[in-house]
C-alpha cells in the first residue's frame, strides 16, 4: 500500500528559473542567462553548500563578463532559498498530505529545504534526501535512506519528479514513480518519461492516486 | 539573533503518560503502571526502534504479571506513535513558527516523529534529532548536528524542554535554553530548571521571545 510520496524539488515543486532570473534582472543582469549558467554549475557539496553557491555565481559572472558588487552577490545567492512554487504545488501537496506522508527527496540541504518550504509554503512532514543519506541523487542510497527513515519498504513510497533520470534511479531501488512534466522549467524540459503514473500537475496527481 | 527553536518531544510537546495509559486501560490493563514501566524501559536503538518498543512491552507485561493477546500487543505498541499534545502545544508552536524555524530535537526516530506530528498536528519545519545525528541525547552530537543541519551557529538556536538535563546538555553545546515545566508529565516532574527563559507553556514562551 502506498504510504509516502517523495518529491524532487528543483523544477518539480519550485520554478527556479523564473525566480532566479527575476532576482538577477532586478539587479540589472541578463536574468535567464545568469539563471541557466548558474544552475549548470550547481554542484551540491555537503559541507560547503552556501559558499558553493556563492563561488558558482562568481564563476558565472566572470564567464558572462558581468560585474556586481560583493554585497549584491551575497544577496543574489540567497535567491536559491526563496524560489516560488508552481501554481498547483501548494494546493496539490496539501491534498496529497491528507492521505500520504510527503517529504522532499532532493539534493538540496536541510537548511535550504527548510527555507524553501517556509518561503513557498510547502507543507512537508519531514525533510529527507541527500543530507540524511550523505550522498547525492541519483545515488541509490538517497532513495533508500529516505524510505528507510520513514520506516517503509521501497514499494510503499513513490518518487514524484519532472525528470526521467530521477524516476529511473528511484524505480531501480524499488520505489513507485510519478512523472509530472514541468514544460516551463527550462527550454528542453522533458514532456514525457517512464513512470507508474503520469499527471499534468500535483492536483491531478492527487486525483489520480 | 535567535533563528530556530529545537524541542524535546516526549513530555515537553506530548503527554505520553495519559495517552499510553489510556490505550492500555482500554485493553483492560492498569494504564498508568504499564505506561510508567514501559517508559522506564524505553531505550531507543537506531536500527530496531519498532521491535524495541514491542520487546519492551513484552518485558513490562511479564514484570507486572499481565497477559495480552499478541495482536493487541502490536496494536498497543503503536500508542507511542499517537500521543496527544498538551493543550497549549499546537497553538504555541504555530505562533513560534511565524517567527522561528521549529523542529523536534528528540531521541525518537524520524518515522515516529512524523507519525506523532501528523497525529498531534505539530507543524514542524523539519525533523531533527537523534536519527540525523546518529547518537542519542544527551550526547552533544545530537544538539550540534541539529543546529548544523539548519546552517546555524549554536547561539542562534534555543532548546526547549521540560527536563533540566536536556537543557544542561544543550547549554554545554552553546545553545540558548527555555524551560517549560510539565508538572502533569509524571509524578515527580521537574518544576524548575536552569535556563535562559522559563515559561509556563508554549503560548507564554511565544509571548516571552
Amino acid at each position: 500500500m502506498l504510504k509516502a510520496l517523495l518529491f524532487d524539488v528543483f523544477g518539480t515543486c519550485v520554478d527556479w528559473r523564473t525566480s532566479v532570473a527575476g532576482e538577477a534582472a532586478a539587479l540589472g543582469l541578463p536574468g535567464e542567462a545568469v539563471a541557466d549558467a548558474w544552475r549548470a554549475r550547481y554542484q551540491p557539496q555537503l559541507e560547503t553548500v552556501r559558499s558553493g553557491e556563492r563561488e558558482a555565481l562568481d564563476d558565472v559572472l566572470a564567464e558572462l563578463g558581468l560585474d556586481l558588487a560583493l554585497e549584491q552577490r551575497d544577496e543574489l545567492t540567497l535567491a536559491w532559498h526563496r524560489l516560488d512554487p508552481w501554481p498547483d504545488t501548494v494546493n496539490g501537496l496539501a491534498r496529497l498530505k491528507a492521505r500520504f506522508v510527503i517529504a522532499p527527496c532532493s539534493n538540496g540541504h536541510i537548511a535550504q529545504s527548510v527555507n524553501l518550504a517556509r518561503h513557498a509554503g510547502l507543507p512537508w512532514d519531514a525533510i529527507l534526501g541527500a543530507e540524511i543519506a550523505r550522498a547525492y541523487k541519483p545515488d541509490p542510497r538517497v532513495y533508500e535512506a529516505s524510505v528507510a527513515a520513514l520506516g517503509l519498504l521501497p514499494d510503499e513510497a513513490m518518487m514524484v519528479a519532472a525528470h526521467g533520470g530521477d524516476l529511473e534511479a528511484a524505480a531501480a531501488c524499488g520505489l513507485r514513480t510519478a512523472f509530472v512534466p514541468r514544460s516551463r522549467e527550462h527550454p528542453g524540459a522533458e514532456s514525457e518519461a517512464e513512470a507508474d503514473v503520469s499527471a499534468p500537475d500535483f492536483e491531478a496527481l492527487a486525483q489520480a492516486l
